[in-house]
């Protein structure tokens, strides 16, 4: 076997790689024509092996892509086919040789360097594979293994070229927020992850301290006291890309450990932040090679609700909420009286050509709104002039008009107060618009929801919640409503959101420390809890603080969104489950009680 | 008074700022003579204040600096100069002004803005400080407080001019590391926060988790063994500025949490990442306006401890140790026979001019030898042609040329074994340079030391123990010495020291499993034990592992370094004490019974 030769220098390139490095010439997927002739140094992962008695082909696999490799009589001895024909799938080699142009037959359009293949004189065999857990080549349309398995050998999924695609993609938007953020004068500053515990901080993850064994810090849910003591300490613009932590039963999609784009300026108002915000998205967008123009449109948060049931419509398609209970209000139907005398409306949509649902289709769309709380929808058709459908009989003759219905169409109503028929009408309409086709896949649909209202109050209690958190300023023109309605003050809060799905939310900060304290009373939260859980912030604020605002952004949502992946998990090199374990490396795990004494630590049985 | 308007629209300038926003046109400290004639609004802190009776000067300062605004009759009305007298240091301010140029005699050369003030109409005050519990503004000579003091307000310490541009700097040196690396192929990977915890992982902090109660994720003391996966994963290039944790009783300048820029590459050898390295290095100088050159010296271990005492020498002076046994070999010194029939040497140095230093100077220099763990340092000067000092009468008569010593000299020699002898002389060698002056104090030496050992030997147990850590992978040409001699043996691992510290160090992996496991059984590593601390690890070479190697930097010791700050502390944003404790947060701090009862964990009596 010729020994493979770990120099760059004898490997004469028309193209020099940046990746060249003392034992390889080339990336594999790098290869094209116009490197016919070079003679190459390559390393990679073995994808594929054929052995046609003698001709021995290898697709070699980095990175960059896939490069077939052949074994030749004329070219390769005999020890060195023989160690290409016995090397196992997804084994290291490094092959010496020279790229060829392959005869026009060959050729392979599917394949990034399908032009050319690399016809080798040595091989050498650097990092032998055991056959691996779960296939990383797969044939076409050949099913992925299960995901906790694909969890497991996470090592071996990583080489899928999606997953290398997709966390390369994630690097590239992380780099390119950076140059943005760093160019308009942001300053990326770290912010702890050991921090204190909050009281009540039901979320926390606590670390005990071994030093002072006893005591606990806490990992941060996210920066935001941080980030506002830069501002009172003068630092005018800050950002970090920042690993956040949150211990909850974990829904679908979330992660115990997520990452965010964290946002911070001084002496701002609401545009200046949304300005920059675009400003970013646009640019997060160019680095996937897709044009947004900004501004974004933007609608207040009454209005979504009342148009959309939530405060974040997928615009892609129309399919508005009306409120129709005009056309119930003095009927003898059922349910009108007592549902509009409560102060209860009765709200839908119109979907078009939807007279066709069939019974089945109508059952599917009434559980989704028993699913969401409600009793139920009343489905009303318009078919050749004549309204059907449940309570039809009650209405008056211009019904069908009223509710808008030409024919063919079907009205989906649901009656009640409208923190029960705005979600119902919500899953309801995109429901409807996939069921229709109606949703235009290839749309961008930007939107800026504003004017939230500061507070949201507990149906059965009456206290008050913030919407975003207790540190968001009220507006100016609202701040007498304090006093007087809370619940009806807007905040100077926004939130960022494509096609239905929110990309990030900020908002205005309070920077007057007794506006904050007031806040703090409306939330029931009294004095010495409030000196416990956000003492540090009061001070900073009564040291000096200037009008400051921001916002954050999913960064793990973005990238899943951009790389269009099925999950988050596909653009989190280690994931944890949705159960919150790290199938691969094994955590959480049982520790020996020695590790526990040293920080006075101990487990109590199960059930105590 | 008159209306702060917050619009940048009417307040033409020359130079637009890149901070404006709705609220200002400018930041303070970038005002210059080309914004004479322009109206400004400005936002910044109240550094100092005077009121000469009617005119009333305010110093404002943002993060850019301070500029001087006058309130004078002429301009700002009663109430608007009521206002700025009464206004207390460190409130934030909102200004409207029109900048003029200084008159000739009131020009400030010390201040970058001192050429111009801001002749105010309007102030507001939007944040109203309280007087700040230590002094941001400081007099000429005026000592800082002390450093407790500064942590727990830290808000307002941040406001110093000198954290400010630390911090800034900070932030410059991560962008540029990432944009070269990101050039040079790298991919800005990140890696989990919550891991596994490692049998005997004396130093994890441990979290436990809520959704399984009563077991733990450790915090990582590095992304060692993630980024090696990404190497077996194909990423070929990662890099990370990754946060690192260390619970452990904390040394002078230590941080629990800490901060470091880390590289891994595939397909490398060692020269590929110095040369990488080397490039990164030059680029942070570049950052601070500093040009150093590449390729850097380097020098191996052995001759780093056999010249120097240490395996980090500061090269801003020579005083090179020798071996003087041969001086010594044979006389009648009481223990040198001793010393050098138990493989024991004399070494030592000569301090030029040393001759003149005192009974208490050569007293200062025993207790660091003693200190060191050495029995004490033999001291013998040349004077007048003679050599004088304790031994010297045993001493053959060219004794004094043998040492080295010319007239006025003194050499420094401790006896003893190497490792005795070594750390002895590094600190005299250390000392004696500072007391002659010999540092030349802005030289910048940088060195790569390489050819380290593999192992260290325990020289009371005989057990081995990694020098660097047990994934380093030996010299091709001492794999041999492995079964025959392993402490001889050299591995593929490099650090880089500027002027005596450590900026960084890194290695070349074991990517063969089959010497990984026979590396762990030379360190007494059973397989269990293997298993359970690195089995996803071994696995993960077992799936086909090119060639792969990388180097760490201590990401905050470089920004000290780079910024002149005496410590740590001074260029993380919210650092902790020696002892580990946020004293701005107040952390760790001990929790409620119940948060820990969801937890199944329960702290056990101090003493139990």
């Amino acid at each position: 076997m010729t020994t493979v030769l770990p120099s760059a220098s004898d490997t004469a390139s028309p193209v020099a790689s940046p990746l060249a490095t003392s034992l390889r010439s080339h990336t594999c997927g790098a290869l094209r024509a116009e490197h016919a002739g070079a003679r190459v140094t390559l390393g990679g992962w073995v994808h594929r092996s054929r052995d046609l008695g003698g001709l021995v082909f290898l697709d070699l696999r980095d990175r960059d892509g896939v490069v077939q490799v052949s074994f030749d009589p004329s070219s390769a001895d005999d020890e060195t086919r023989r160690t290409a024909a016995a090397v196992g799938i997804e084994s290291v080699v490094l092959v010496e040789g020279e790229v060829v142009l392959r005869p026009a037959e060959r050729r392979n359009a599917e394949m990034a360097t399908g032009e050319v293949e690399v016809r080798a004189t040595a091989i050498r065999v650097v990092g032998a594979a055991e056959t691996p857990a779960i296939p990383v080549a797969r044939g076409r349309g050949e099913k992925l293994p299960s995901e906790d398995l694909r969890l497991r050998y996470r090592y071996l999924d990583l080489r899928r070229p999606e997953l290398q695609h997709s966390l390369m993609l994630r690097h590239r938007l992380a780099q390119r927020t950076r140059r943005y953020l760093s160019d308009n004068g942001f300053l990326e500053l770290e912010t702890p992850i050991l921090t204190k515990p909050t009281p009540e901080g039901a979320r926390d993850y606590l670390v005990p301290s071994r030093v002072h064994a006893g005591e606990f810090y806490a990992l941060p849910q996210s920066p935001q006291i941080y980030k506002q003591l830069f501002m009172v300490a003068g630092f005018d613009r800050y950002f970090q890309i920042a690993r956040c932590f949150r211990d909850e039963d974990l829904r679908a999609d979330r992660q115990p450990e997520f990452t965010q784009i964290d946002i911070e300026a001084s002496f701002v108002d609401q545009d200046d932040i949304i300005r920059l915000a675009e400003g970013l998205i646009v640019e997060l967008f160019a680095e996937n090679g897709v044009e947004v123009t900004a501004p974004f449109r933007r609608m207040t948060y009454r209005d979504a609700m009342e148009g959309y049931g939530i405060d974040r419509p997928d615009l892609r398609y129309d399919l508005k909420l009306s409120d129709v209970s005009d056309v119930f209000r003095g009927t003898e139907f059922g349910v009108a009286a007592t549902v509009l005398d409560a102060g209860g409306r009765f709200r839908g949509l119109v979907a078009p050509g939807g007279a066709r649902f069939s019974r089945k289709e109508q059952d599917e769309l009434q559980a989704l709104a028993k699913g969401a709380g409600a009793h139920g929808a009343i489905f009303l058709k318009r078919t050749d002039g004549k309204l059907e459908g449940g309570p039809a009989k009650f209405l008056r003759p211009d019904a069908a008009d009223a509710l808008g219905l030409t024919d063919g169409d079907m009205a989906i109503i649901v009656a009640g107060p409208d923190h029960v028929t705005s979600p119902a009408l919500d899953r309801i309409r995109q429901d409807v618009a996939r069921r229709l086709g109606l949703v235009r896949d290839d749309a961008l649909e930007l939107l800026w929801v504003v004017d939230f209202p500061m507070f949201e109050r507990d149906p059965k209690t009456g206290a008050l919640a913030p919407m975003h958190h207790p540190f968001t300023s009220p507006m100016l023109d609202d701040a007498h409503l304090l006093d007087t309605a809370p619940e009806k003050a807007r905040a100077r809060a926004y939130d960022v959101v494509l096609n239905g799905t929110e990309l990030g939310g900020g908002s205005i900060r309070i920077s007057d420390p007794t506006l904050q304290a007031k806040i703090f009373s409306l939330l029931g939260i009294d004095d010495e809890t409030a000196r416990a859980r956000f003492g540090f912030l009061l001070e900073g604020l009564r040291a000096g603080a200037p009008p400051h605002g921001g916002i954050a952004f999913g960064f793990d949502r973005i990238a899943m969104l951009w790389s269009g992946a099925g999950s988050l998990r596909d653009v989190i090199a280690f994931p944890k489950t949705t159960a919150a374990r790290a199938l691969f490396e094994g955590a959480p795990t049982h520790v020996p009680p020695e590790d526990l004494q040293e920080l006075r630590l101990r487990v109590e049985e199960e059930g105590k």
